[in-house]
């Protein structure tokens, strides 16, 4: 079992300790079902009295309060959890090698040692870097590359082609590098017109679950590192998210579109073909960008508005509802 | 094949006979396609007609009706159908243990035979229920738990320790138990935050395809008795469903986000984070639910009203684009 | 290596060569990027000057340019690209038949030879055309029928009695012919009813990632020849969509509507249950279609107004946001 001295701790998330640094923590928990060997947390005030109480041995926080327990001070308590929570709890990683006899491997593909390949999953002739985790029935293409200590869950499909950097996880029932959605309209119908490039997931991107990325018409849909996005998102061929973008489920970003970096986007925001939103935009859920956004800020709506603007524009809105219109 | 007289069928709905009860059935049909051995329906008064000429051999019906046929009179044409199509159709349950060879089943897991497990399919180290049927290339991650009776279609994948009652259907597409989306903003990016928590689906949950639900950040997310979720909807982390809940394809319920009992939702409602919805409200479809919302009632539109408020709104924004505004 | 004549190729198109029609050509490319056996292609004005420079041995334009490669001169460039992209690049089909040994193939099945069937399928009771391929970890029910040509993508569900014509195409994580959203409210909460029907997809119909199509209540849920549905579609059941649609990303079509021929949908449209939507309609992304719509036009919004109305309807709204409202 994991286990790290509060001191230890500090080490890692840059505290301080108040108390017994020595004590030893094997996890945390909610201040009211606390154990002396885990390390509880104070993210508002008000649960400074639970504090006080808690049976937690060591207890997070950003300014001091009283607790019997050891206290780990730290300026962020958010940042300081995710990152002592995620020491105690890793993603899956490859210790040792393991392909499961049961998984189909293209005897070509280059598995750079330890990886983990799970039941039944199927690998074309690609390259994995080490501690690399592919769990079952997923499906993975050929001429793919995966770097190191990436985590593919259950049911995944990864066509040909696609390139992942560094600790990349995608969700189950995600789909990296489908055909995007480009028709030539004839007289005989709408023709196929091939979709020749490739997707790109930079390093520590994270796709939840049933997160579908085209790959481009000739070159790469390409996703920028850090960027996280949220279950049932949609990203059509070409476009290009930039670095530490977090978008919430269900957005759709249509073809070729340029979303820049550090955007944070709420859920089922759409995004219009070819249009360029720039970095630092802040967009409430269920708006619609159906034009270039440059301007830094926040903006909600469908037509989409600043954030002002629409606060005024839906307190208008209700008092139609309420009263029949502006007549 | 299975077959009940009309008399027997009138005892399954609490019905009454008209005619003959000893006339054999064998299944439903369209009262214009009917065979002796078939009972018909007529859910409005547009069919009588059909009922005075057809040729089932019953027919099923709230009041009587000019037919040739045997009559079963129903207090509800539509609860009495589903329950007598379920006899006919009953969803698929194991009725001999069989664990296909290509299946890969943990050899620590508990299934109380009998149990079905299909092709290619990967069970973990869980325990399974009697009855449960498990179609092909599902994966079922460690300390799940399924109850009796499930059903769980092919490719859908389920995570470590998710729990589901008695009678949980699961299709195609769905997944339950990825990661909740949780980051937390760092100078470094965005870190991680792990998702301890579990996923739990209560007795007689039905999701359809597509359905996305997360695990719980420390506790777990829950659906609760009965509940009903179409295609594609996604529950995020935390999210409390109550019972007999029923929502159209593309709801989407963002973290902590808490429904009622019996709420009744449109398609592509989607429900902001920590908002409480209370029972028995219905919401129309493409709504956006920004506020709790505790009063039962009929309510749509974004911003969200009041149904007879949002169709008053609607008529004034048709005038507006028909007149350019209201000046 | 595939390769043909530009003058080949112009009778692949119909379209005339200017210069030297033996040439050689072994693909497409970007004009920047040109080598002496590729193709470039000019779609606006503004490549002609590249055209001028370009390294590639041939171009492909609507008028004659000024450029030191053989000209191919056609009608429509998007067109003929699509068709000399196709014929460089087909979609997968079988040439030879083989199913992979860890494949599950039901031995009652029809496989018209040559068939590919990838590692870890499962293929039930089931006929198959001849040229179609079948990637890995797919699921195909029993009572199914492919036609020729058709192209099963890794991870699809098909589930049992689902038709399909010929040039079929269906991306990872979609699923055909999952039931349909079919309850009957009962004292004793909701009832399934059983929903016994089919799909169909008709010939040279293309399904992109994700999309959810729901098996009909009785009759068939079916999607006319030549549409095609882009990423994350939700197709409820008994829906009829007509010929040659297209519909952009996470449109949602709800339990019986009807679609007619050569409509034209942005993404995330909602159409509401039983609505009929009439031939050559065009309705931009976002909106929500609550009544009929028989006349061809072009249409947006929620609520829904022609295309002109609906830009000067978000002009309105657009003045609210940022004068406070009409007073």
């Amino acid at each position: 079992m994991t286990e790290a001295t509060v001191a230890a701790l500090a080490d890692l998330v840059g505290g301080r300790v108040q108390g017994d640094g020595d004590r030893l923590v094997r996890g945390l928990c909610d201040l009211r079902a606390g154990a002396q060997d885990r390390l509880g947390f104070v993210r508002h005030a008000k649960y400074l009295p639970l504090a006080k109480t808690t049976a937690a041995g060591a207890v997070l926080a950003a300014e001091p309060v009283d607790t019997p327990a050891t206290l780990l001070l730290v300026d962020d308590v958010h940042v300081a959890y995710a990152r002592i929570s995620s020491f105690f709890h890793p993603p899956p990683r490859a210790s040792e090698h393991q392909i499961h006899p049961s998984a189909v491997v293209d005897p070509r593909a280059e598995l750079i040692a330890p990886v983990r390949i799970g039941p039944n999953a199927v690998v074309g002739n690609c390259r994995i870097g080490r501690g690399t985790v592919v769990f079952p029935n997923v499906t993975i293409g050929d001429g793919c590359v995966l770097g190191e200590d990436c985590t593919i869950y259950a049911n995944v499909a990864i066509y040909d082609g696609v390139r992942l950097g560094n600790r990349v996880i995608v969700h189950s029932g995600s789909v990296l590098g489908s055909d995007g959605f480009g028709f030539a309209q004839s007289k005989d119908g709408w023709l196929k017109v091939p979709q020749l490039g490739g997707v790109v997931l930079e390093d520590d991107v994270e796709l939840q679950a049933g997160v579908l990325v085209d790959r481009g018409a000739l070159g790469d849909t390409r996703i920028g590192r850090g960027t996280k996005l949220d279950n049932a998102c949609h990203v059509a061929h070409n476009v290009q998210i930039g670095r530490d973008v977090v978008m919430a489920a269900g957005c759709f970003l249509a073809g070729s579109a340029k979303i820049g970096d550090r955007c944070v986007f709420g859920g089922d925001v759409g995004v219009v073909g070819h249009i360029e939103v720039g970095a630092d935009v802040r967009i409430g859920g269920g708006s619609m960008v159906f034009k270039d956004l440059v301007e830094p800020g926040e903006y909600m709506g469908h037509p989409l508005l600043p954030m002002r603007q629409y606060a005024r524009l839906a307190k208008t809105l209700r008092r139609f509802g309420e009263s029949g219109g502006a007549s």
